[in-house]
């Protein structure tokens, strides 16, 4: 196809997602921005930390190496063998293409600059004049054919990629020069795999939701239609087996008839969020009830408190129902992502505030506890509990390592992050009619359809959002604020008049706004003591403690006493003390710890396996041993663990 | 070296570990036999159906023709492919030929005998002129040179494989050929790696106990000092690192020094299992109190109630302290049998009953689980608890399977089971000065020193053991008998003369024996509850039901209630009603099961992390939903779980 200029230039202020179909239009460039606050800080640090250190990484590690080798068969680097150990690490590149797109279009920076214009430029030049790109099946060196390996190539998992990074820079930048290599490399695919190719599906779902976007930034049905292909073909043996089962590929069973989430963690969200995309395009409510019903009983039986998906490390799977252990929680950081990225695609496709508290949930946990304070280290795996003993490390190289690492020979966590963080400002706000909905709270602007917001607030810290109308015309947009579902007694005042006792959901200011009105949303933030359904054997007789969306955690660093051996009662939770306490050099001002008293006892020496009497209860084990004495806990927020040391940590406490 | 034709003979007596330091000599052929209850009926079944199923199954795999092809480079198979994955496949051959001299000897078998045979035949032909012996790096099809990756070459584990069969055949057949094999090969192995050669180890400990058996056989030192200097320079870093880390390895820091038993489960037990070997021959005391404590470290901490050892399907590792998850325990029928072999040699280099608990309660869990009903079904894999809606498997093909299965790309497990049941009767009593200690119970006879003992029981389902005294001249040794650990208020009837209320322990007869005295003892089985060390975080709130040495469990089979729901109060354990119930077609008939009443609750329905009320206990979330009613569990021998039909199963049950 050819590219239309008019379209490409319309196309420039778009959201990162952009349903053409009726409903939820996010909002994107010069619509929505964070300029402080927590995330104003990710983002502050993605730019000038965590970028520049991926892009170096990238470096190091032969990523461009091996783009450059391809697109000079001339060159230096062209004898050179394949650097890595798989082939999808072109991603790596184009996921950080994505990020910098987002980041040059809030701020110029040489280096980041530096490296869009080269990557642009390899891919343009590595790129085969059929369309094909992939660097690890176009090496010399690499005996493998090119779509030899649908299963384990990644080859349309690649081009999902660059086909998001293509729309990004398309957007934010408007540059159409990674949407003409997209565009060709898709048009391959159509080829090959659409209605009338080879019936087969990539190994790693990724491309649905890609293709999807590409669809919808080009007005090029084929695209959305093979991604609905790709949806439906899986489930059905498609895959070709080798060592890992079809549930690991979604496999097993067709998405639309699959009663659990399954298989590889990121697989099945990535997956998932482009069933959303294609059942919000085609309006198609059967898809959509199926995902919802997934959704629900991942949120019921699979989902960590932290927002984290899957639960073991072995097939990097998500598990059985009711299967959540702490230490040995997998939680990959780019299963976060894909959670967030189902989780938006179904509240477009349907409004329902729910997906946007585990969203929230997630961002604040699951997802912040993948990167360190300073923007450079990564966890790859996010444990909600480290033994004080802990020292194994487990599975490959790049899983379970202690602390967050620098890289990963699997480095697909930390240009994820470069990427999700960017772009995090379009995922804050949509407009649905004649109504705009803050789905997240940010310090920032919002400025759509006559609307302009000033946001100013302290969370996810503090309980106040304020909401400063700078413009507002007779027929801009009503405005719902999005009350969280951990959220009890909320209230909003407009212009003076205050509503009390407002439920979890949607609340809607039910008067048209005007320049000089305040809006304050008051979200208050108990601390709260969370138990587990005693189905998740991990968890009985444990408490969890979280102040509004974020969950926290006590690290051995700050105590005296062993934290195996610290008993908490729920019923002290109320009397816990909350600080104003910037945990890391790097944490937002506002940052909250919990002061909470508990009991720490001996270690019982009954044994592992203590017989209990013919009459006593359970509580036998723990009171072997234990001459329990009043310990003050610190618990601090769980996404800043592991940045002063590597040492014990519990989310989850012992209950009396 | 040249073996001496005398040796050779005088040695086919000796038990399959046959000391030759001070100390405990365990009983060999003719000295124990098994011949009805419990383990006899598993003898049989490991004779009449496991052995010819496993030959069958080489045969189908490729183990066999693997061999045939370098011991006839000329024949139909020379041109054929390297059959299987892995580099260790001759070692399936080794341990069934292990297995296969002792079932011969017991009952000669035209299958077996057969495939004895051949393999010897095979083995012969195929081995190098220097000794070296390989099916997988002889090929011509494989690239690798021998010897050029020791960590994952596993040809000194192969060797060690080797050895045991070679040395169980001389022992019990009377046969040398495979210890003319099994020398030639070993004395490469000191040529290239003794104290002049390469410092190097395998990356797959084994052959350490191997080589002390066969310095035992041979009375060749250099094999022990071989064994030796391999488990000195283990711990140093010695092991060229691919993919995993030095602790997969227990190399990461000396045996001498380690705290706690760490890496891959099986190659820990292997390991720790050959150093007691050398610390008894060596008597080398610092290196038994290193292997003591990390005993009793790994008893504490790390071992499941069923004798598993082995936390993390991830790595095969055995996992940190307290991370004893039941549905993902790995505990791989390997590490049971190395466990018990660690356990045998440590109770012969020191005495102590302990190790002989462990022993049995490995015996009679961990390991008979590993194996079906009709002995052709294996586990490789064997977790204590199966959620309700399990579904996925986990991992590589070989594991996480739901049920039992006939064999794996990786077969470790069933040949090793074909030898260890085999020799069972080489692991129930030793003499120690004039003592003879009886380790362990079964139906049988105990021939030495001039004392012949008929013991007959229906352990371990019956309290009574029954020892007749069928001859006792006057300087026979004295008796002592083995209380278990788990056992409170034994009684000792000595021709007519009881002794009550008898600790755990050794229980000293003392007085000389005559024939025709009965010997009894009673050893009460109350079903008994255990809770857990609370720092086991996945088994909080739990109790499990045992009797004698059999660990039981529920199968969702048996009942209408959901397990998950379903709460035992520990003090009801006293009301338990224990039924004569043959459970399956090949258990034992005095198999016992256990009624047991219980509440069963409806399903929670506060969602995954109820907010527990600021007065409430976290006991909330339990009564949430929970509408319960009394119901009668039927509890189960572990052992025998997943006979009829795949089901859930629990061994921990919730407290209230």
């Amino acid at each position: 196809m050819s590219l239309p200029t008019e379209q490409v230039i319309r196309a420039h202020s778009r959201a990162a997602v952009h349903p053409t179909a009726l409903g939820r239009r996010p909002l994107g460039a010069g619509e929505a921005c964070i300029s402080g606050g927590s995330l104003g800080g990710w983002q502050r640090r993605n730019r000038t930390a965590t970028t520049g250190h991926v892009i170096e990484q990238l470096g190091l590690a032969g990523n461009l190496d091996n783009l450059r080798r391809i697109a000079d068969p001339a060159g230096p680097e062209a004898a050179a063998p394949f650097r890595g150990r798989y082939p999808f690490l072109d991603t790596d590149v184009f996921k950080t293409l994505e990020g910098v797109a987002y980041g040059l279009a809030a701020d110029e920076e040489p280096a980041a600059r530096a490296f869009y214009e080269e990557a642009v430029d390899l891919i343009a030049r590595a790129q085969r004049a059929d369309g094909y790109l992939n660097s690890h099946f176009q090496a010399p060196d690499i005996a493998a054919e090119p779509w030899s390996d649908l299963a384990w190539g990644h080859e349309l998992y690649n081009l999902g990629h660059l086909v998001q990074a293509a729309v990004a820079a398309n957007r934010r930048l408007g540059d159409d020069r990674l949407l003409r290599a997209a565009v060709a490399f898709a048009d391959l695919a159509v080829e090959r795999y659409g209605p009338d190719g080879d019936p087969q599906v990539c190994g790693h779902p990724e491309i649905e939701m890609a293709l999807v976007e590409l669809s919808r930034e080009t007005g090029d049905d084929r695209y959305l239609e093979l991604a609905s292909l790709f949806v439906d073909r899986r489930g059905h043996g498609t895959v070709a087996l080798r060592v890992f089962p079809a549930e690991y590929f979604q496999d097993a069973a067709p998405l639309r008839e699959l009663d659990s989430v399954t298989g590889h963690a990121v697989r099945m969200a990535y997956l998932a969020a482009g069933a959303a995309d294609i059942a919000h395009e085609h309006g198609d409510t059967d898809l959509l009830v199926a995902l919802e019903r997934l959704w629900d009983d991942m949120v019921a039986t699979k989902l960590y408190l932290t927002g984290g998906l899957g639960s073991r490390h072995s097939d990097e799977a998500i598990g059985d129902r009711f299967e959540l252990p702490s230490e040995r929680s997998y939680s990959e950081t780019c299963a976060a992502i894909a959670v967030m990225q189902w989780a938006w695609r179904m509240y477009l496709a349907d409004g329902q505030p729910k997906y946007l508290d585990v969203f929230e949930t997630v961002l604040y946990n699951a997802y912040a506890v993948g990167i360190s304070d300073d923007g450079t280290g990564f966890f790859y795996d996010n444990p909600l509990q480290r033994r004080p003993d802990h020292q194994q490390r487990s599975g490959a190289e790049t899983h379970g390592e202690p602390l967050r690492r620098g890289w990963f020979v699997c480095p697909c966590c930390p240009p994820n992050i470069v990427r999700w963080t960017a772009e995090l400002q379009d995922h804050l706000a949509a407009v649905c009619g004649d109504e705009l909905q803050l789905a997240q709270y940010a310090t920032g602007t919002i400025a759509v359809d006559g609307l302009v917001l000033e946001v100013e607030t302290d969370y996810p810290w503090d309980e106040v959002v304020r909401i400063r109308v700078a413009e507002a015309t007779e027929s801009a947009p009503r405005l719902a604020l999005r009350v969280p579902g951990w959220c009890r007694g909320a209230s909003l005042t407009v212009a003076g008049e205050t509503t009390d006792g407002l439920e979890p959901g949607w609340v809607r200011v039910d008067r048209p706004l005007a320049a000089g009105d305040e809006v304050v949303l008051t979200l208050p933030m108990p601390v709260r003591a969370h138990g587990a359904d005693p189905r998740v054997d991990a968890l009985r007789a444990s408490v969890a403690i979280a102040r509004g969306p974020i969950v926290y955690c006590a690290e051995q660093v700050d105590h005296d006493v062993d934290l195996d051996l610290v008993v908490v009662n729920p019923a002290a939770v109320h009397e816990a003390s909350v600080i104003v306490d910037r945990l890391t050099p790097n944490a937002d001002a506002a940052t909250r710890t919990i002061a909470l008293r508990a009991r720490a006892g001996g270690a019982p020496d009954a044994g592992l396996y203590p017989e209990l009497g013919a009459t006593a209860a359970a509580s036998d084990a723990e009171a072997a041993g234990a001459e329990a004495s009043d310990v003050e806990l610190r618990l601090v927020p769980y996404h800043l663990w592991g940045n002063r040391g590597a040492d014990a940590m519990r989310v989850w406490l012992r209950t009396a």
